[in-house]
């Protein structure tokens, strides 16, 4: 999985018909330290995550692999909200 | 998935059997202020894209979960035409 | 799927055995107007492509959508020769 | 599968329920000389990991092919610790 | 499925039971002129491959498409050794 930072949300009309009711998140990955990089990109959320939220995405076929992404033409879901993070024995981040 | 914008099309006529009638769009991928980079890329349109849409393309084993694409071999799929991108509070794409 | 042109073939007498009279070709990603760039790769045939032609190559498990590829372990097949591509209203490449 | 090593691990309250009990660790890339690299990811452990240890993480739908990750939406996870790495003819990595 | 050449092995005594007997082999990605490059990865051997030798690997799921691999949870497999590589004409490649 990836850390993820929420950073904006995308609207769809036209879309498979699959897709009605699914909650379009764009994000960007993140550093453990909260620090955004590389190409905005866009997840389905399945946790309720919201904007600025520190989160894990996981991409590919494990995107179908909850109840609310079941059998859609998704390749990444936000399936965890990050409380904290600890590396080599320090907090990295830690949600407020 | 990623944001993507169609630039144009492809034309086969030898291709896997599964594939006929598939129209097959060039993209490049795009930042959310509908600026293209990278590389051409192909992907089956599932939702009637028109070239110059922003649209989002899942790729890999979601490419076939859509009702148009089941059992083909695509790896990626367009399964929505975007209306709008909002980044940081900011409407950062609108449809024209 | 990837934009990529027929560059050369492999042969391999040890092989999984489920592989037996796979073609293999040798291809490097090409963009539209079919300059070649990026690493060599491999992909089964699947579609009778020949030496310099601009093909169309679908990656991961779609490697495995096509009657000659099914349960096969390949990542990579070609699933589509190109006729011609159309970018931005142009024709940026026609099969001679 | 990529050679990492455990550098942190990730607390996540608000979760996809199926992910309940899964023990996340933040992982970077390694050379087979224990040198890490690259962005930090997650992954979910199979095998007992600790912080600090050299492991194999299998990505992609290889992520759910263990008892304990089946039918989860994770696409890394880690399915073996390593005793030791052997580059042509010399021990560059032993686990101590 | 990309080129490269077996450089080393790995070992593991803790692993996923399903990988019991598994032969793991380090590899590095490599021009169809044997010359290699990139990160060291990991390699499930489904067809007895040797250190020094160019094989195929394919990557992701095709990884559990061979008899030795089913149901592993292993994102890449060598299921070819390489006899030779042809590139436009010339022989780059002939095992020795």
């Amino acid at each position: 999985m990836i850390i993820a930072r929420v950073v904006g949300s995308a609207v769809s009309t036209i879309k498979v018909d699959r897709l009605r009711g699914a909650k379009l998140l764009v994000l960007r990955q993140a550093t453990p330290g909260d620090e955004v990089f590389g190409d905005h990109f866009v997840a389905v959320d399945a946790v309720g995550a919201g904007e600025g939220e520190l989160v894990l995405v996981a991409r590919g076929s494990a995107g179908r692999h909850t109840p609310l992404t079941e059998g859609q033409p998704v390749d990444a879901v936000i399936m965890a909200i990050l409380d904290s993070l600890e590396i080599e024995g320090s907090i990295s981040f830690r949600k407020s």
